[in-house]
Parts: structure tokens; C-alpha cells; sequence
């Protein structure tokens, strides 16, 4: 299945230089598109291979067009945002490939009589939907999902296999969950009582948003009184840990394998790399932008960025550089002791040399 | 449904000061309480929260009492660990509101011939039980679990759904595995012979006590010849990894993203914080805590607080910070250097000056 | 069931030194073996354990041999990597005691009539299968799994239960895949524009080679263009994310929690310590060793072993120290500073002095 070139930029929008009625079947990367395919340049390092590029078109800003088209002789579509409109015509094509959907429950599906199930939802093989809950318009649940009592999935939700959406959580409409993730689990919470820990029933749902994205093996706990909010259009990766009472800010997105604990509030529009964890009851201000690996232990109140990870090293060095770091406190006395001696012999010096006017070594004496 | 406080009280024990015959129909947070609710305050940071909730009563110390008392005008209930006593009002008030369990295999269930399951247990929809197994009394198996050949669990234990619990495997009374957990998974185990991994098959099981928590895609591998071992009354969180042959001691509780490689032992009353990651065939001493995000490298004898992050900062100021980390050798040398030359230059300062008698300079040569 | 111990070594080669006809029905560890088992000595730490071992047979090395057969009184198997022994008999054994296998598929296994499943497959109850999707021959399917559209495994390859294998991924010959494991979930990308996030589609697919182990919850993403690669024989442990586009080189082992962000390349034997992060876009040479718990920021080309974390510490010496790693950069001026006044009071002192030919005093100015 292919569209003309023409149709998808009257879809999409951005300025056609070239034939509007080349045949265009789908996206491919620069080195690898061909003459049936649409590509894009958003790397402006990239600049050499989008000149030698055998696809039939090109996605690009008009900075770069007037550098590639010395040498590149297919059309070009010309943006301000070449990777977003990757992404739209990206879109465009999966559904011009999309399979038909055909609307029902599967036989083996168990849903509860007491479910509410949208006549257009697909409800895949082996899927569980408990009493009470209900499950919009378009939405598609993949096989053996378990959906609990009182869950509520808006429109055009999808549900990958083997998702775990729990009693009384929500999420809003056009939502993906991938596989393997798990919505409400119960929250970390224990009294200590003369060193037992009794469990503290976790009552509170999880409240999803609007156009939220939440990766596979990715777990939001349930709230203990009130809920753990994720707010609209948050992208969450593989292998996130979410706890209990948690506020995820809207537009925020995090890389695989984060965490945050427990009742942290994380603003809007933040980001965080990969393997940053966030410690609990912590407040996040909007746009802080956290660096892969990086342990948050305390609030951030202000926009920017935070970093807070051990270099790297050969491991020799690095057995060196710890084992200082573990007698840091011993190296800044070593200084200080330094700097003591030096302001004695500085002053002896100077008594010496009162007719030298030295400064830098009054400076000393200061310290 | 609600309770009189006066029952509350009765059955859990505390002391009431107010109204017995008050209606309660459960545990609200202090600043979303209403007559009908109990909350509980145990952090002294939120006394003035506490003085003015709208709650029907407040579980709080003797000595919070003596200054809430002033303010707020609902019922006490006086203990000397709220948190402890929040966590068995809010299990009381799970049991009132717990829906009715009705005992039974789900026609959708496969289970084996040769498995035993209790009578009085629950076997949820598209659950697989394997030849061999044993479920005990009350327990409550979510629906997509998969409990694997000649595997144990004792009474009253709960699995939410899509638990794979495998061959061998057990678990003792009052458990409870959330979502996507899996036990017995193989342990990481491969003999390197020129290049090539061997898989070395992992034959021993993952025996786990009574009162255990494990939560959300967490993973316990079972041991290569014996077997995985956590004890009586140990709290996992969610998307934990436990290598093969590990113990995990008596009441020991972890945080979420907690790694422990293979056969290291820990002791019992041990915590461990979010991401804490802890090497392979160590021991772990009794009632040692270890801070979040820390790598535990080497065995700990000493009860104790053990950390070790890497602080975070603003990234430029990281960027110095990390640049000389790299460095710190060439730092030590510079540092060294310092205190050579500043022994000569003492010493000819000492020779010159020998009418002073200055002790620090001598110091200074002893370094 | 047993073996003779001649018999064993027949099928694995070594030199036995004993009683070829003892009857030996299982491996076990040093110290709690009987008569009937064979045991190991490949940690040269053990020898004591071993020469008080009740182990029917032992392998061990020549020279091991040397020392333990002074006490030690069964039968020996010498061989030069007792380790890669120990994984042959163990799997030797596996085989032997392993239940009898019955092809077919399980009745409540959902198979679209377009899938081609081998004959002498085992399909498990609760499994979908999708159309397109191939099965090869002697694969095992274990219950709940879902195999998605036009997946293909190759021959004797076996799927623990509930494992996601997702619409178009491949896995070859003689795969093991763990429990919760999720292959072929959408990758992480999204284009920004203004504030909010585009997803990108991502039609890409999994590609994974022969003899490759997966293990438990572990989740590896599809390619947004084109595909996610998993070399031959490569081992990942539980819970590890493979970002979309990354490519794993033959034989690469990686063990658990480790996380590989998108479109990076790791080259043939490498491994990767527990908990260790590797950054997006960045290639790693062959032979490349990360150390647990270390996050890899930029590219490796040479070979070797790369560590960074925090040294752990007691808590309190871990407060000096990190506070002292946040004010290195004051830490460095101070001592630039005390380097600079030295220089001039060596200077001075070496006007002073010019009698005295003082090396020392005149490196530092050199500095």
C-alpha cells in the first residue's frame, strides 16, 4: 500500500519541493530508504549521508535544504520540526497498514456480567475483566491482560498482552500500556512494631491521565489513603518503579529503569535519563531535567538540570580515585594543615622581607 | 458500613478519650478527614494538621495529646505507636469492607489432577496449577497466575494475578506476591569454556517463610544445587532482583529496584533503600541499614547505616566535581609534593630561625 | 534414577581415577554431598571442603588432584575446567531425570489457524499464538505466554511461563526465555513539539540469534526503523532493558538490573556487572568489562575492565566525603593557591639559599 507524496503533505502540512505524485510507502532511515520511501534529517551531523540518500523523499528544514539539495535529488517536504513530522507521517503510515480491527470479545476472554465493555473495544484472548469496570469506545486489550473490579479505561486505550490494570485504578483516553506492566500493585507500606512490620492496607487507587504511555514491566502503585496521580500526556519507559502517593507532573517523561519512591510530587514537563531514582517526599519544580543514573536525594526547586553519577574509569583508576574518595576528609586536612604551615612561614618570610611588598602571600594568611 | 470507636478501641487495644459510640467507617489522611473518618498522627512536623482535621478521631502519643488537645475537638485514641496502630485500624476497616469470598475453581482454571487445592481456596480465572502442588486453606490465587509442578503455598496466601510461581517452589503462611512477581525463575549461572557459555541448570528451589511480601515484577531466582532462602517476615518491593542462593534474613525489608546478587547472605532485621544494589557472596550482618542508591562492594560485619551515592548537583557544577574525581590521584600527588617542599622549606626556616621555637612547622614534617 | 560414574565420563570426557562402576544418581555442593553424588573443586579455596567432602566422585584439576587426594577417598574426574565439567554433568543429569515431554497443544492454548506450530511442540495451557507466527520443532511453550503476529522461534527453543514475545520478533535455535520476560514492546520515542509529546511509531523488530538465554522480566524493545539485534549465544539475567536499535555481540553476558539505552552497540564478549547503565548511541569494543553498579557515559574502544560507583562507606564518613566531592572544585583552588605562594616563598627562600643547590624547592616552581 503507497500514498502520493502530495496526499501525505496536504495531511501533514510543511512546504513540497519536488514531484507531488511519487508513490510513498512508508518511513526508512536514511541509509536505508530507497525511492518508494520518505526519510528525514534532524541531525544536521547526518548532512553527508541525507546528500548520498536513495529515498524518493526527504523531511528536512530549510537550513539544511539549502546545503542538501546541491546533491540530493529526490523531493523534499521542509519543516521547522523534521522529527516531528517523522513522527506525524510515521503515524500516517501505520495506519494506512494498520490490520482491520474487528470489534468484540474473544471466546476465551472472562468478563465479569457486571463489566462494562464498549461495543467497538477488541477484548483479546485470555483477558480477565472483573465486576464494575469499564472499558471504552475503541479500546483494545491484548491477550491475558486482568483488568480489576472498578477499573476504567477511557476511549481508544490499548492494552498490550499481559498487562495488570488493578481494582478501582483509571486511565484516561488514547492511553498505551505495554506488556508486563502492573497498575496498582500495593504500596511499600509497613509499621514497624518491635521489629515486625505490619502491613498497611493500601486503599487509594491510581488516577491515569489523558495520553499517557506506560512502558513494559513499568509498576505504579495503588495510593495508601488517597491516590497516585499520573497526569496528562506522561511517557513513562520499561521498567519503571512509580511508589505510592507519587504525583507524575504532565508532559514529564522518563527513561527506562527509573525510580521514584514514595509521595515524591515530580512537576511538569520534566525529564528524567535512564536509572535516575528519586528518593520519597521529595518536591520536583517543573522543568528540572534529571541526568541518567543520577540519585535525587533532596528537593529541586529550580528549573535546570541536575547531574550526580561517578565517572567512569579504567578500573585501575578508578580503584585509585575511590580509595581517596573514601579518605577525602583525611586529603582536606592534609590541606589544612598546609595552609597553616605556609601562613607561619609566610609571615616569617614576609617579617624577613618587609622590604618586598608581597601581596600574594598576605592573600595566603587570609584563608 | 462503619464501627462504634468504642469497638475500634476494644479489639485493638489504646486508650479512648471521648465519645465511644461515634460512628467510624475508616482511616482518612489528617487533611481529607471527615466526622465519619479516624486518622492517625505520628509525624510531629504535622501536629498543626492535626489540630485542625475535621476527623472524627485522632490516634495519636501521649505526649502529641497534651498540645493537640487544645485545638482539635474530635476523639482520641492514645498509643505509643500511631503508625503501628494506623496500620491495624486500616486492616480492621479491609475486613469490614472486603467483599465476600466465594471458594472455588474458575471454570476457565487449568488445573492439574494431581495438584491439591483447598476447599476453602480461590483459583481465579485462567490460572495454571501443575501437577504436584499443594494450595492451602484461604488462599486466594489471582486470575493468569501459573503455579508451577510440586509447589507449596501455606494458608491464607495471596497472589495477585499474573503471578508465575514455578516448579518447586514454596511459600509458607499468609504470603503475598503482587502482580507479575516471578519465583524460580533459573538463577544466573554459565561456565565460560573458550569463549562459550555453558548453562549450568539451576536444580535447587527458591523456600520462603511465613508473612512474606513480595511485591510488583519482583524476581527471586531459585538456587543452582540448594536453594534460595527468605525467611520469616521479609518485605520486598516492587521490581526487586534476589540472584540464586541468596538468604534474605528474618524481617529484613527492601525498597523498590533492590538487586542482591547470587549467594550472598543477608541478616535478619536489615532495610535496604530504593536501588540499593548489593554484589554477589557477601554477608550482611544483622540490623544493618543501607541508604538508597548505594552499591554494597563488600562484605558488612558491623550493624550499622552504610551509604554510598554520588551527591547531586547542578550539572555544570557536577562537570568540575566528576572531572576531578577522575583526577583525584593527580590531586594526591600534587598534595604530596606540597607537603615535601614545604618540610625543606620549614626546615631551612627551622635552621634560620632557631631562636623560635615553632612547633607547628615541626608538625609539619612528621606528615 | 543413576548413572555409573565410567559411564559419564564416557559421554564427557576427563580422566577417571577410581571406581568406574559406583552408581551416581546427581550433582550436589562440596558439603552436602553423599556416596551417590559427584561434586566439584573448581575454587581452590574449597580444598579443605574437599577433602572432607563424602562426595562419591569429584571433579577437580590436576593439580588440585595433587593435594586433595591425600585424604580425600572417592573417586576422582580430572579434567582442566572443573567449572564447565560441573555444567556438562549437571545438564547430563537434567536430562536424565527429566519428565517425559508431550507434544501437542493444550486445549485451552488459543492458536490462529494461520500459525504454524511444529509437531513436536509443546504448546501450554493459557497460551496465544497469533497468526503468522511459527513454532519450530521441540519448542516448549510454557502457560500464559502470548506469541504475537508473525513471531518466529527456532527449533527446541522453550518459553517459561508468561512470556510476552511480541508481533514480527524472531528468536533462533535452542532460546531459553524466563518468566515475565517482554520482547518487542514499543521503544521509547517521541518527537517534542511545543512541550508535548509525538509518539513515533515504532515498526521495527527483535532480532535474536541462536543459543541465547533471557531471563526473568527482562524486557527488550523493537527498533523504531529498523531492527533490535541479540547476538548468538548472548546471556542476559533478570530484569535488564535493551532500549530499541541496540545491538548485543555474540556471546556478550549480562547480569541482572543491567540497563542498555537506545541505539547503542556492544561488541562480542563483553560482560556487564550487575546493576550497570549503559547511555544511549554509544559504541563498545569487544572484550569490553563493566563493573557492577558502574554507569558507562561515553563510548569504550579498547578492550579492558571500566568501573564507576561511590564507594560505600558508613554513613557517617559517607557525609564527609560527599560533602567534600561537592566542593572539590573549592578544594582544587585552595591547593592551585597554595601552590602559587610556595613557588614564592621557594623563590625567595632560593635567593636565600643560592649556596644551597636545592632540587626540590626549584621543581615545585616548575609546576
Amino acid at each position: 500500500m503507497s500514498t502520493r507524496l502530495g496526499q501525505l503533505v496536504e495531511s501533514l502540512g510543511g512546504q513540497l519541493i519536488g514531484n507531488p505524485d511519487i508513490l510513498i510507502t512508508g518511513m526508512a532511515a536514511l541509509d536505508g530508504a530507497g525511492p518508494q520511501h520518505i526519510t528525514f534529517l534532524s541531525n544536521p551531523k547526518l548532512r553527508a549521508q541525507a546528500c548520498s540518500s536513495a529515498a524518493g523523499a526527504l523531511i528536512l528544514t530549510e537550513l539544511d535544504h539549502a546545503v542538501v539539495s546541491k546533491t540530493y535529488h529526490g523531493a523534499f517536504v521542509i519543516t521547522q520540526n523534521p522529527y516531528a513530522y517523522y513522527a506525524r507521517a510515521a503515524q500516517f503510515f501505520q495506519a494506512l497498514h494498520a490490520l482491520p480491527v474487528v470489534p468484540g470479545v474473544h471466546a476465551s476472554a472472562v468478563v465479569h456480567p457486571d463489566a462494562i465493555v464498549a461495543s467497538s473495544a477488541v477484548i483479546g484472548p485470555n483477558v480477565t475483566i472483573e465486576a464494575g469496570a469499564e472499558i471504552g469506545e475503541d479500546c483494545v486489550i491484548g491477550a491475558g491482560c486482568f483488568i480489576g473490579r472498578s477499573a476504567r479505561l477511557g476511549k481508544a486505550t490499548v492494552f498490550h498482552p499481559n498487562v495488570s490494570f488493578l481494582t478501582n485504578c483509571s486511565i484516561g483516553m488514547r492511553g498505551i500500556i505495554q506488556s508486563g506492566a502492573v497498575i496498582g500493585g500495593d504500596g511499600f507500606g509497613f509499621a514497624n512494631d518491635k521489629g515486625a512490620w505490619i502491613k498497611i492496607p493500601q486503599t487509594g487507587g491510581v488516577i491515569i491521565g489523558d495520553d499517557v504511555e506506560i512502558g513494559c514491566n513499568t509498576t505504579i502503585d495503588r495510593g495508601a489513603l488517597d491516590s497516585t496521580i499520573i497526569e496528562d500526556g506522561v511517557k513513562l519507559d520499561n521498567q519503571i518503579q512509580i511508589g505510592h502517593n507519587c504525583v507524575i507532573g504532565a508532559h514529564t517523561a522518563m527513561a527506562g529503569c527509573v525510580g521514584v519512591a514514595g509521595s515524591t510530587k515530580i512537576g511538569s514537563h520534566c525529564t528524567f535519563g535512564g536509572a535516575a531514582m528519586v528518593l520519597g517526599h521529595l518536591r520536583i519544580a517543573d522543568k528540572v531535567h534529571v541526568s541518567s543514573g543520577s540519585l535525587v536525594s533532596r528537593s529541586i526547586l529550580e528549573a535546570g538540570q541536575y547531574t550526580g553519577f561517578y565517572p567512569l574509569a579504567k578500573n585501575a583508576d578508578w580503584e585509585k580515585s575511590a580509595a581517596i574518595v573514601r579518605n577525602l576528609d583525611a586529603m582536606r586536612k592534609r590541606l589544612r594543615e598546609l595552609e597553616k604551615t605556609i601562613k607561619l612561614l609566610s609571615e616569617i618570610n614576609l617579617e624577613k622581607n618587609s622590604e618586598k611588598n608581597n601581596s600574594s602571600l598576605q592573600k595566603v594568611g587570609e584563608n
